[in-house]
C-alpha cells in the first residue's frame, strides 16, 4: 500500500466492521492451505448488511460467503469490509476482487496485504475497476489471527522449527548410541508441547529405523494432545511395517529423496504451515545447511559425552566468515536443562519478521 | 571436632579476639603455598597480650609471630586465639602446637580445622598435653578468609577451572580452523577477568603452536590488568624462542608429559592454588576425562559451525550411564553469549563444597 497525501481513510463504522470481520475470521479453521478470513458488508450509512467468512480449502473465500447471503443487487454501492486483501486468483473458486465488482460494492477496506504470488494484486484490479480501496485497517491484530499461515505464505514454504537435544560439548548419544535420557522431563514435556503447535513432525529414515519413534505429541502421563503434528519420514529406506509411526493418529507422509526444499514444497501444497524436525543430525544438518531453518531450539542438558555422535554435522562452513549467525530470542531454564531459543540471521523469516514489524 | 556434651565452649572476648585475628590474618598475603592466619593472645581476663599473623612461606606462622612479641613466660597460663588449627608438622618452621605448649598456654581456641595432611593433629597434640581446645569458633568467616587455600589444601590439589568458548553445536573453529572470533567482547572480557582471578593459567603446546597466545589478562583496552596468572605450558614439543608467553610478566611454567594429576602436584607444590585451563580440546579432555576439573566455564555463541573441530574429544563415555554429569551452578548472558557455569557432581569440590556446608 503506497499510502499518498489524498489516500482515503476507514471510518469509525469501517473498523468497527473490521473487529467483526476479525471475530468471523476466527471461526475458520486454524490450520490448513487457506487463511482464516472474515468479510462484514455494510450499505453507505455504516449498518451491516451480511456478514460471511471462510471455512476451509474448497468452500467459498468469506467475501463470497458474505455476498451470498444478499439478495442479487443488494451489495450495490456497499462496502465491503474484509480481514485480508481480496484474491486476485482463480482457485477452485474465482477471484474475490472479480466478485466483489460484480457485485457492484463501491469501497472495499481490508487489512492485510494478500502475500500469495498467485493470489496478489485484488486491490490493484477492484481500483482498476473504480472501487475505492482502503488497505492496513487493524493490521497487527489481522496478521496475529493469520500467524502461520502468513508467515509461511510470505515465505512461500511452511516454516520450519529445527530442534535437537544435545550435552553442553554438542553430542546426541553416547559412542554406544545410548541416549535415554540426556535431557530431563520438563525438557520432553516442553518438545510435546512444541510438537503439537505445529503442523507436521519430520526425521529421517535413520531415526526411525534406530529408535522407532512414535512421533506423537503427548503429555506427561503418555496420553496423546489433542493436537497432533502429521508424522513425516524423509529418506529413501523402507519404513519397517511394524513401525511405530503406523500407529500416530494421522497418517504418516513418507517422502523420498534428500532436497529439503522438495520436501517442504510438497508439505506446503498439503496445507502444512509449519514443520516441526526433531533430526536426527543428518536432517537437522541438511535443514540448516540449506538454509531452511526459521527457529533453531537447542535443549543443552548439563552433561558432558565426547566422543562421535554429533548432534549437528557438516554444514559446509569452511571458514569463520561463512559460519550460520544466530540471533538468541530468548533461553529458557527448563529444570536442570537450557532451552536456547534462536533464528538464522539472515533467514527468510527473519526478514519476514522484519517486514512484519517495518 | 566432636563436640561432647561437656565440651568447651569460647567465651565473649575470645569471639572477640578471633574476630581480630581475622583481621590480623588479612594482612597476610592472598595467594601462595601458606595460607593467612591470624593470632591473639589474651590473659585470664580476656586482656590482649600480643598479636600476630603470618607473612608468606618461609616466616614465622601466626602462633608463633605473636608469641615472639611476649616476654619468655609471659604466655604461662594465657589463651591463644587462632583462626587455624595450630600446626603439628615440622616444616621451615616447627609444630605450632609445641610452642604453645612450650609457652605455657592453658587455652587454645581456633575456627577452622587443619587440613593438611602433614599439618594437621595440632589440636590433639595440645589437648595430650593438658591444654583446653576449643575448635569452630567463627569457621563461616574464616573458611571464607582462606578461600581456594583452603579447598585446595582439602583437595590435595589446586582447583581446576576448565573452560572453553564454542559454537551452539560445540565447536571452536572453521573446518580451516579460524576461530576469530566466535564470542563476542563481553565474553572475551569476561574470560580476563576470570583468568586474573586464579593463580595459573595452563594450555597444551597445541595451543601455543597454533594461536602464540600472550596467556596475560587484560582489561577491555589490552592492558594488563593488576593480578596475572603464572603462564603454564603442557606437553612435549618445544615452545618457539620467540612465542608470546615468553613476555608474559611472570615466567612460563613447562610442564613436559601428559599426565594432569602430575601436573597439578607440581603447580599445588609451587604455592598453586587455582588453575584457569583454556585449552585447546586435547588439554581440556584430558583434565574431565581424569576428574580434574572443579567448574566447566562453557561460553556458547549464537553461531553454528559443523564440521571437526570440537571443543571437547573423546571422554571415554562408551554409554550413556558413563556420562560426566554436571550441576549447573549459574547460567550468564554475556551480550550475545551464554556463559553456563557447571560443577561435575561427583569432582573432589562437590565433595568439598558439601563439606563446607555440612
Ligand atoms: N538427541 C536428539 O535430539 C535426536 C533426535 C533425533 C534422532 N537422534 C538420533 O540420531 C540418530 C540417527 O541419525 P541419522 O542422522 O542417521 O538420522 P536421520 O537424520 O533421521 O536420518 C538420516 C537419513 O535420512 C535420509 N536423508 C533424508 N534427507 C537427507 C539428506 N538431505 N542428506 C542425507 N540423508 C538424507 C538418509 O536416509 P536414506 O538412505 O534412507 O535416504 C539418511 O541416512 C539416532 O541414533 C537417533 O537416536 C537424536
Ligand atoms: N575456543 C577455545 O576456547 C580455544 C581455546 C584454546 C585453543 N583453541 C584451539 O585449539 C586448537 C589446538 O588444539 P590442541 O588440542 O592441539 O591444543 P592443546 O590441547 O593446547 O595441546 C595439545 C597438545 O598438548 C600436549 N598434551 C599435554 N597433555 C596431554 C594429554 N594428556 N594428552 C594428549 N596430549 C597432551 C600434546 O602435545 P605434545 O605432543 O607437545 O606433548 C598435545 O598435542 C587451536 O586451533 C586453538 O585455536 C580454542
Amino acid at each position: 500500500m503506497s499510502a499518498g497525501t489524498e489516500a482515503p481513510q476507514a471510518s469509525a463504522h469501517e473498523e468497527q466492521a473490521m473487529l467483526r470481520a476479525l471475530e468471523l475470521a476466527a471461526k475458520g479453521p486454524a490450520r490448513g492451505v487457506n487463511p482464516r478470513v472474515g468479510c462484514v458488508i455494510l450499505d453507505a450509512d455504516g449498518t451491516v448488511l451480511a456478514e460471511g467468512w471462510h471455512r476451509g480449502a474448497g468452500t467459498p473465500h468469506a467475501e463470497v460467503d458474505a455476498l451470498s447471503r444478499l439478495a442479487p443487487g443488494a451489495a450495490r454501492g456497499a462496502t465491503a469490509v474484509v480481514s485480508l486483501e481480496p484474491c486476485n486468483h482463480t482457485g477452485r473458486t474465482g477471484p474475490c476482487a472479480v466478485a466483489l465488482l460484480e457485485a457492484g460494492v463501491d469501497r472495499v477496506v481490508f487489512a492485510v496485504d494478500d502475500p500469495g504470488h498467485h493470489s496478489g494484486g485484488g486491490a490493484e484490479r477492484l481500483r482498476d475497476g473504480g472501487v475505492t480501496v482502503v488497505g492496513g485497517v487493524l493490521t497487527g491484530p489481522a496478521e496475529d489471527l493469520l500467524g502461520d499461515w502468513l508467515t509461511s505464505a510470505r515465505l512461500g514454504r511452511p516454516l520450519v522449527t529445527v530442534k535437537w537435544a544435545s550435552s553442553l560439548d554438542g553430542r546426541i548419544a553416547a559412542s554406544d548410541g545410548t541416549s535415554r535420557w540426556i535431557t530431563g522431563d520438563a525438557a520432553r514435556d516442553d518438545v510435546h508441547r512444541r510438537r503439537a503447535a505445529h503442523d507436521a513432525i519430520l526425521v529421517g529414515t535413520g531415526t526411525v529405523l534406530a529408535d522407532d519413534p512414535s512421533l506423537t505429541a503427548r503429555d506427561d502421563h503418555g496420553d496423546l494432545l489433542p493436537e497432533q503434528p502429521r508424522p513425516v519420514v524423509m529418506g529413501d529406506r523402507p519404513i519397517p511395517r511394524d513401525a511405530a509411526v503406523h500407529r500416530h493418529p494421522r497418517p504418516v507422509v513418507v517422502h523420498h529423496g534428500h532436497d529439503p526444499a522438495a520436501l517442504l514444497a510438497e508439505l506446503r501444497a498439503a496445507g502444512v504451515r509449519s514443520v516441526f524436525i526433531e533430526g536426527g543430525p543428518t536432517i537437522a544438518t541438511a535443514f540448516l545447511r540449506a538454509g531452511l531453518a526459521d527457529t533453531v531450539l537447542t535443549y543443552l542438558a548439563p552433561v558432558l559425552l565426547g566422543g562421535p555422535r554429533l548432534a549437528i554435522g557438516d554444514l559446509g562452513v569452511d571458514t569463520i566468515g561463512e559460519a550460520i549467525r544466530l540471533t538468541t530470542v530468548g533461553v529458557e531454564p527448563l529444570g536442570d536443562d537450557l532451552l536456547v531459543i534462536t533464528a538464522p540471521d539472515r533467514s527468510a523469516s527473519a526478514s519476514a519478521a522484519h517486514d512484519l514489524t517495518a
